[in-house]
């Protein structure tokens, strides 16, 4: 705790990197952000979007106060999707921490987005943990970009990961992603051309795209699948035909507001499909905290809808500068 | 226009105060931003509140993007009050400033806090030059921190300053306060120990308390008066009577939800006195574009409700940095 007027470290995204990956210290941390969530040790109020229409952007800004982490973060990330024609990526951002106790700056994480795509790829692995059946044999990823490679490398922490197909939207990103994680982690993967047999062949299907209009139909859904959908985090994105949460056995949320306005829950209530009092809600957090079960079953059909919390960026914040503060 | 990813320049708040500072270019700024405002060229989402209810704080975050801008700012202010006996400010905060083409990161401003006074204190002469008087002789101040203090030096920048008196909870802090005024601006202020009479021998009072009860009643009110509310920017904060705001002649916002949120007007409404879908709205913007008048008349009783908008925010960022970035 400051009794001076302080000065943030600025931190340079290699620095980062250097000190946060995906390992199970990371995991660990990720369980305790969503079970304290569920405890009701979080203040995170919603997210603030702002739009700027004349050149195709977004900014999407998190923050969460959790109970006896020494800061809480603000998180911001910028999606600008005009940028790739000017060589520049779609996504970035960054991370400003405040001491608990007095407020006062510590930080400024000049992260691009690293600590994102950590924590983001971290709360699909907690998801097939607690969720994908303990033998998952074939795994199925529905998308090309960054997370759809860091879900399988994260997924390794808690699942076998041998058997798996990807469908993406164009053949030459298909063929960059399987290059990319035989030569990352050794992985070989095979490209499908059609999400139906990659759905009706999986054991766990990770969906990580933009999409606006469903990917996946309930009718797909088999027993003993276990759904990931991360790519949903604003209320146009949409991957899951919204019959799929209602087919499901158990439905589980990151955060229940949050799913009801920007994930795929929220096209279920507004189709009418889903009744918005009368719908079973798990948040993965109440299993983090073990006040509700997990898979109970190797036939269960479960679905996992996560739209990334500000209690995360908080605690993956928390836990980068320990180790780059306090351990270097 | 970047075409490289972009690190941030890191500007300490020294470099701030030395290029900006309260003077009539600053003011023509905020002035385009709440024309902008009102003229529909601003995508500005709600205020997002973050509460450390465990260390008696809270963190708020405005953003806005205005149309033609180089850049859009998200800023965020701390206020954690537990902080004075600490020997710590209450109040803290930095902005960061995004390239509104390409979303990149262009500037972390660590200022903690400067440039909301800065903008703050212009919304109030902004106020003044179209609600006051044109010959106001006498002038209250309520409250006897910062804001007090600056109003009172972006006052002169459009009327004539020379009577002032001032309202404080504590003798210590009101000699403090006359104190500054002479030896910063050369200007004797006298101490009231008594509202009602303050605001019944002013032509303006400028209030600027975290009050959660109202300090001034609407039986105070007399031909001429203008008052600015600026001291309300959170749903608990109350300056006023809501009656004052129906016997004001004229009430001006600076933005309509926040101000049904946050302002005195939420008061006004929630209490039933002022009803919500019939009760003449003028936003101070609309009067800056020309849309709206001011005072129209010496005998009018006009109201200013000020809560602060990420529209400033943003214009004084960018006003900042094209000080900093291109003049210097």
């Amino acid at each position: 705790m400051s009794t001076a007027r302080l000065v943030p470290r600025i931190i340079p995204e290699d620095h980062i990197r250097q000190a946060v990956g995906l390992d199970k210290e990371a995991l660990a941390v990720i369980r305790r952000a969503f079970a304290a969530l569920a405890e009701g040790k979080v203040e995170m109020p919603p997210v603030m979007r702002l739009d700027v229409p004349a050149h195709n952007g977004e900014m999407d800004t998190k923050t969460a106060y959790i109970e006896g982490l020494p800061y809480f973060a603000l998180k911001i990330s910028c999606g600008f999707f005009d940028n790739p024609a000017r060589g520049l990526p779609s996504l970035g951002g960054m991370m400003a921490l405040f001491e608990s106790e007095t407020g006062q700056p510590v930080a400024v994480l000049l992260d691009n987005g690293y600590l994102t795509d950590i924590r983001t790829a971290l709360a699909g692995a907690l998801a097939a943990d607690y969720l994908a059946r303990d033998d998952v044999a074939r795994i199925g990823v529905i998308g090309t970009g960054q997370q759809a490679r860091l879900q399988i490398a994260a997924l390794r922490l808690v699942r076998n990961v041998s058997h798996v197909r990807v469908w993406g939207r164009g053949r030459a990103q298909c063929d960059s992603y399987c290059a990319d994680m035989a030569a990352t982690y050794g992985i070989d993967v095979d490209v499908c051309d059609d999400i139906e047999s990659l759905v009706r062949d999986s054991d766990l299907v990770v969906t990580t795209t933009p999409a606006t209009s469903p990917l996946i139909k309930a009718d797909w859904l088999h027993p003993g699948l276990h759904i990931t959908a991360m790519g949903s985090d604003a209320p146009e994105k949409n991957e899951l035909d919204p019959y799929a949460l209602l087919r499901a056995d158990l439905y589980v949320c990151d955060h229940h507001e949050q799913c009801r306005t920007l994930g795929e829950l929220n096209h279920g209530v507004a189709s009418g499909i889903i009744p918005p009092d009368d719908f079973p809600l798990t948040a993965l957090g109440m299993i983090a905290a073990g006040e509700k079960p997990g898979r109970q079953n190797k036939d269960q059909v479960t679905i996992c809808d996560l739209t990334g919390t500000g209690a995360q960026d908080t605690a993956i914040a928390n836990y980068a500068c320990r180790l780059m503060f306090e351990d270097g």
